[in-house]
């Protein structure tokens, strides 16, 4: 299971919510295993997943007909299984079914819902939530759903709830630091492959598409690849282009694909050939950093006051100017969870807790400098989820 | 130019809007040329697009600061650029800055407003559109966000807006139907590259791998992979495993990753040996069926009469129980465009719009067979993107 339901629970019982329904795609992968997927890889499509407070009923997980297969799938966890809309798939009376076909069936033989909000409303009805109050995640509901929603109900309070499940999502299960760790170390190991075809004249390209095939070999899903060369590599969103690598420029990668749908995102940087004394200085000083930062994190531990630390480390150093909005932040199935580590943040680290330790800086007309390590939080520290270190890669 | 701004001027006029803002991240790009990174690869990162109504003043784009590189970049056509929030990037003074550069940093010499809605409440009062009637599309924006817009404007009139932009989109501007084509087409390839190392024993993820790549290497990013096997092919959303290909095995693709930020949605089936009889009728069938669609598809017939010749057809060639809820939709930034071809949709097809025509049929037990084209409607007929043809490969 995906869900860290204790915590989940525990800050539903602080809001006095009765239930709560996910909505975008990843709270609904993350409370039920379900990948839905025209909803992933588009805006608008709807699918739901009731989860009455503790002690109060079994959730409940909806999407429409076309997406059955996926409901019916072993990775979803959640037993009460709805859907909405039609949709025809056949069978043939002799048809030999296997599992999986078998469970698809089960919910074909039942009549599906008109619609998304009639499904929800019907679940919500069959647990006796009608009067309740209910957290709707409201990102990936549309308004004028949510606006049908609470017609159905006028009995039921809605309230905004994708806070709840940010905060849930904070702490990771097991399952989850499993594959947080294994999108790491692909991100990692495309970054090796990518730095292995930089020579001169390479192009950012060239080095991008090794970065996403080794991906894609390592069983990732592409998403982040910003790759830039010398000057580009300033621009922090920097995308790769057929500009050619020239010796002493800096190569820098901030970039991350998806593992079981968790996605990663890590740094590091190259140079063609030795690199000049300030970029090795500079270099040094975001790595010193980092470190600082990493050394710090630890169950109970303010946010703020590592992003304090990491940055004085950095000045110190050897960056004496070095600014930044923040060293850092959470990783799951959002490329940004909590915590932020931010000089207003003033949270504590808690065991469990994944996150991305950063130290970039971005000068423009010199280079962009970035190190970027994933992390668990321990009991008493962090266990990198790096394979390799974050020192300049000279090549 | 990606906006078909004719269009779009037409719809906000018949619906009486002074303005609409573009939301969600399909819709900015769209209207402005800015790919908003961090909105496209999460949920709730906002970035917008003011249109004023045509004569009413220029467009203005804005974004947060950590996203001003992109904002700079020359693909974005819109002039008055704006950024909200603060985010780092340093310069020396006697750094040289070439052309981009110099318009990060005229960007970065301008005060960014403190949040998004302050940015687009400033460039609504900037274009004296305070008590206007102004369409907001409602599916990027946060509705805490929709909230303290209607806040800050008590004498302005929001109404949601997001389908006018559907509207404006189905009909392609040159440069989006020259995307589509390259987007399809390397799609086309991938799955060509995919089926050449189709052999017995071959896994659905080796298929993946070879189609991924091939998209990466063509310039393309993935999206969609659905390719299985044998009785696996009849998931709708197969997900590629490590089920081994056997003779007489189908093998269906439902694939498509995007170009240029443009979809592809195609589909095709191989078969390893000779194929059965059943699946040589069947397949034949839904081959009949889409060429029926494609003949008839031109400018003034309506979608609902392709649907029900196109069904008609697969019906009479040998696949007489055939059902379907759609034969095909529009497609461009999202992989959903209007017209659906749907037995409900009495809309007409127009010259310019891009549409994958399709004829699936999944059997339980037994197989999916699907063939999807993509193509463009012209004056008098359409034009198609592929480069294969629909008949069953044989490997």
């Amino acid at each position: 299971m995906l869900m860290n339901d204790a915590r989940l629970f525990a800050r539903m019982k602080e809001q006095k919510l009765d239930a709560i329904v996910a909505t975008m795609p990843e709270n609904v992968t993350y409370a039920s295993g379900f990948w839905a997927m025209s909803q992933w890889i588009r805006r608008g499509p709807q699918a739901y997943v009731l989860i009455p407070a503790e002690g109060r009923g079994d959730s409940v997980v909806m999407g429409s007909t076309g997406l059955v297969d996926l409901l019916a799938d072993d990775a979803v966890w959640v037993k009460d299984v709805r859907r909405y809309g039609n949709f025809v798939v056949d069978r043939t009376p002799e048809a030999k079914l296997d599992a999986w076909d078998s469970r698809i069936e089960a919910l074909m033989a039942r009549d599906p819902d008109p619609d998304a909000v009639s499904c929800l409303v019907h679940a919500i009805k069959d647990r006796g939530l009608d009067g309740a109050r209910i957290g709707v995640d409201e990102i990936g509901i549309l308004p004028q759903y949510w606006d049908k929603l609470a017609d159905a109900l006028p009995n039921a309070t809605l309230v905004r709830a994708a806070d709840v499940f940010r905060y849930a999502r904070a702490i990771k299960t097991a399952e989850e630091v499993a594959r947080l760790r294994r999108s790491a170390q692909i991100a990692d190991r495309s970054i090796q492959a990518a730095l292995a075809v930089a020579r001169e004249g390479a192009t950012e390209m060239d080095l991008a598409r090794a970065f996403h095939n080794t991906t894609i070999n390592e069983g990732g899903m592409p998403v982040l690849g910003c790759i830039g060369f010398g000057a580009r590599s300033a621009m922090t969103n920097v995308q790769p282009s057929e500009y050619k690598l020239r010796k002493g420029e800096v190569i820098r990668f901030d970039v991350g694909g998806r593992y079981g749908h968790y996605r990663a995102d890590i740094a590091r940087n190259g140079v063609l050939g030795e690199p000049s004394k300030k970029l090795a200085q500079y270099h040094r000083a975001i790595c010193v950093g980092l470190d600082r930062a990493i050394e710090m994190i630890r169950p109970g531990v303010r946010a703020c006051d590592v992003f304090e630390a990491s940055v004085e480390a950095v000045r110190r150093e050897g960056l004496p100017h070095y600014r930044r909005s923040h060293v850092g932040h959470g990783i799951g199935l959002d490329g940004y969870d909590a915590p932020d580590i931010a000089p207003s943040n003033t949270a504590v680290f808690e065991e469990g807790m994944v996150i991305c330790v950063e130290t970039p800086y971005y000068e423009m007309g010199f280079a962009g400098l970035q190190v970027e390590d994933t992390l668990v939080v321990t009991k008493d520290g962090t266990e990198s989820f790096m394979l390799s270190g974050t020192q300049l890669k000279i090549v």
